[in-house]
């Protein structure tokens, strides 16, 4: 490859394993739209290569002969057809191409795969704005969440899984001199190791974050040496396909085979990514999705699967320092895009005696209001509201807020009517609230995925605790919030999570979130409950893509 | 616990922890059982320590109020019980033991859990050499072999996998200061991270090696904060009871509660293997053993699995420099232990055509006989032979090398009868070899556990080396040799076999063994191929057994 790729590219490389191990703050990509920092032009010109895509065929692939032309996309905004169309192809075409790219691309070393995707990065930096759009019409994220988590937070994800890729494959020497004492002599061997990559790679991804949820698995087979095939969800292909397609070019320009990485599409009539994952030449797998089809994926024979399935996250209600902040920080987190975040939470355990505020014992019919208050005030907010909110994805998500209504609670905020200002035929839903007793387990012992929240009158803390525990080792839980002033409590909530392998924040208020997740310092998915088998990015994510073997040979 | 320990083993830890990167060679525990290491009465002490235990209840172990007493060794030596009764314990009693330790066990820091067993190994070097007569009378070893593999390369591999798992579970720091800027503020957090271990584990032994194969398994799971159930094969306890009662006595000399690991040894009439790892409390296992048992282990719902299974192991001749000094190495791999290691070699792959000697050919015919002129001098010579062949472990495998008569081979060799100069009553063998053409697949394709060796006629080195691979990829494979002096040929055996998760010994003579594997340096199994699933001891093998759970709040 180009030696100048990877002389560019190796400070980001270093700066990033460095950030891996401090884990403090590292973001290489602005997060902040701002003219500023993208351009003047950047905004309109992003919006406008976003619309030249509407209703045309998608011709960046460089993938050769497609079997025909699909697309299924719909704007959540506008419940329309985008009409953008891409090219099909069968999956044995496709495992076929990727097989054969495999064998050039496994003896690309590490650092210059690495330093290729890093150029990938770079090169879509110039296209976030139009990934953005992408991304709002597909996802119904708002504009500011589909700018951050499609660009700068999903290109930071890529790189943090490309940095520990890079470093595990340079963890021990390529080779070394090995001489074992004997007494009169010494026997010696020079011996030699390679990071072998498994072989074809499939990543699955999600209609809700077509980017950020795929990129990790994508780059981290990538730099493991491994071809990948990316199946997007039917809804959520555009994102994506374009940042295939500038890492076709770039694998291009450097003289390599585009079908290391290629976009499979699922045809209307045929849906592929069972075919995919079933075949037997598939050996890697990364989901995000539905827990059903999750556990199919984990349960495949044979291969090394990374999911992110479904989770019931929890909110602890102990004690506060002041309550409308804590009310206000909650009602921005199940509001924003609508509860549609895999780290939304969904369950808040409040004791039928109250929390204290301060020196006070608040009642919990009071911090019920509290929160609802807080919500409310939060969608009335014209500002504010249409640019948390978003859309909503799909029609299932709104069938699912309307039976809440069917669940043994009592009703706090029922109805989600939002008229959007800016699209008329939006669908929207602001968030409903159930309350619902401890005792009543089958209520809130599945996700409710959407802006679906459930007040649980619980006995005392430790109750809350208990129950947030066994939902996590039950049923999955990929965050936890929790507010207490006693680090007593706190010290308890700390252990009986972990053993649930769930990540707690405490005492979240004002601008930080409990959905919210940082790359380089915070691992996504813990891989220790049933919310998932795999985390952004811990040593795991990269080390099972690749296998080490040792070669060794009597010295001279 | 006592800082003195910590202090004591933190040089130890620092150095394996170093050479685990250096990949040179390190052993901490001396293999050279001579009187000027180990002391004068090492030996006959510990010769009679064993003797001690036999036809006795063994009364070292910890664990309170046993169900009944249960022992079913007997010596390939002596082909008569050993008559040493163990306390029996139903699984649910085991278990819920160890459930409880866990939660002592694991809110000791790594640092000193990884002391505490650093210090467990050291008690032990004073037991190598009963440790070794035990390891004789149960697995058939030689006595060398029973010295070095159950003491110091055991021990070395269990110092290995404490110093993985200490460096893993210390790879991220505990505390780190997040602060985002926000343009005209700061969000700061305060993060930490924790390393939560995953639960009870269970290791599962085998008959040949009962504590090189256990250790690593047991100490990675320690180490992380699991408690530990060691499950050995019925007719190999002694050895690792052994170790398990050092490991008890120095866990209650630190205050600490001795089932944190425990023994549990079948009855005659009740096996216990499937009821423990079947237990949903069970979150770990580690197995060593054959196929069919391996795959349902892997294949158990809700466990993180680390398996040893069987492989094919292969022997590519292409081309060599000196036939004879070949012929003398690989007689004695097949000699060794009389092929009862997972190492040792079974298929020989011969060109037709015959192979390179400097610059002759010679034919294949000779190189057969060349081979079998060296196994057979090798068990012919009365000072070496005993002290490499050992005794056959069980029945089975006698009954195996009785069978293979019946492959549609040539014999070459087929008696393998041996009398033993010290054993009279020893049940031995010595190799049998066959010649068997590359289209028989059927007799080559499976694991001929025992001292079998096949001699496959191939077209030519090309096809030797896809046969070799295409058995690993199928049936795995745990090490191959291979023999060429052409560097375009040893760099396509390099490819194709790194491709099976095979390591490859090149041209070994003299000294050094395909069978051998180097703690600290060579991974042993890769976990690339249906052999198993793990590797001792990449980081893989440690980190699956915890989970990084991280933790957040504002900062002040």
């Amino acid at each position: 490859m180009k030696q100048n790729l990877a002389d560019k590219h190796r400070p980001v490389l270093d700066a990033a394993m460095h950030a891996l191990h401090e884990r403090t703050f590292f973001a290489h990509y602005p997060e902040n739209p701002s003219p500023d920092i993208y351009g003047e032009q950047a905004d309109r010109e992003g919006r406008e290569r976003y619309e030249a895509h509407l209703h045309r065929k998608f011709g960046e692939l460089l993938q050769q002969d497609p079997e025909m032309w699909v697309g299924q996309e719909e704007s959540p905004y506008e419940q329309q057809a985008l009409g953008v169309q891409y090219p099909f192809f069968s999956p044995d075409t496709l495992v076929s191409r990727a097989e054969e790219a495999f064998h050039q691309w496994r003896k690309v070393r590490p650092a210059d795969r690495a330093a290729i995707l890093v150029e990938s990065l770079e090169r879509l930096r110039a296209r976030f704005f139009e990934i953005a759009y992408a991304t709002m019409h597909t996802t119904g994220q708002a504009y500011m969440m589909s700018f951050q988590a499609s660009g700068p937070h999903a290109a930071d994800r890529a790189l943090e899984a490309i940095a520990a890729g890079l470093e595990e494959q340079t963890r021990f020497p390529e080779a070394a001199a090995w001489e074992k004492p004997m007494g009169k002599y010494s026997l010696k061997l020079n011996k030699t190791w390679k990071p072998v990559p498994k072989g074809v790679a499939l990543v699955i991804g999600c209609a809700t974050f077509p980017t950020w949820n795929t990129v990790p698995g994508m780059y981290a087979s990538l730099v493991t040496g491994n071809p990948v095939i990316i199946k997007p969800h039917p809804k959520a292909v555009l994102p994506i396909a374009i940042v295939v397609a500038e890492v076709q070019r770039v694998l291009q320009e450097d003289g390599l085979n585009p079908n290391i990485c290629q976009l499979a599409v699922d045809a209307d009539d045929r849906l592929i990514t069972k075919e995919l994952a079933e075949h037997p030449q598939v050996k890697l797998i990364d989901y995000t999705g539905g827990t059903a089809f999750g556990n199919y994926i984990e349960n495949l024979q044979g291969k090394t699967t990374f999911t992110e399935k479904t989770g019931v996250n929890s909110i602890i209600l102990d004690s506060v320092e002041d309550l409308d902040k804590v009310a206000q920080n909650l009602a921005f987190s199940v509001t924003l895009y609508s509860g549609q975040m895999c780290t939304a939470p969904q369950n808040f355990f409040v004791p039928e005696g109250g929390i204290k505020v301060g020196g006070e014992t608040v009642p919990y019919e009071e911090v019920v209001h509290k929160i609802a208050d807080a919500v409310t005030a939060l969608v009335n907010n014209p500002k504010a509201a249409p640019h948390i909110l978003g859309a909503i994805q799909n029609t299932a998500t709104m069938a699912r807020v309307k039976d809440a209504a069917q669940l043994n609670g009592k009703e706090v905020l029922s109805t989600c009517d939002f008229q959007h200002p800016l699209f008329a035929n939006a669908r929207t839903c602001t968030p409903v609230i159930y309350e619902v007793d401890a005792t009543d387990e089958e209520s809130y012992s599945r996700e409710l995925f959407g802006p679906i929240v459930l007040i649980i009158k619980t006995k005392d803390t430790s109750e809350s605790v208990r129950i947030a525990k066994e939902l996590a080792q039950r049923h999955g839980a990929i965050s936890c919030g929790a507010y207490t002033t006693d680090p007593e409590v706190k010290e308890q909530i700390m252990d009986e999570m972990g053993l649930a392998g769930t990540p707690v924040s405490f005492n979240l208020t004002g601008g930080i979130y409990v959905n919210q997740n940082a790359g380089f310092s915070d691992f996504h998915v813990t891989g220790g409950n049933p919310a998932g088998n795999a985390s952004f990015t811990n040593p795991e994510f990269v080390i099972k893509r690749f296998t080490w073997v040792g070669f060794r040979e009597p010295a001279g």
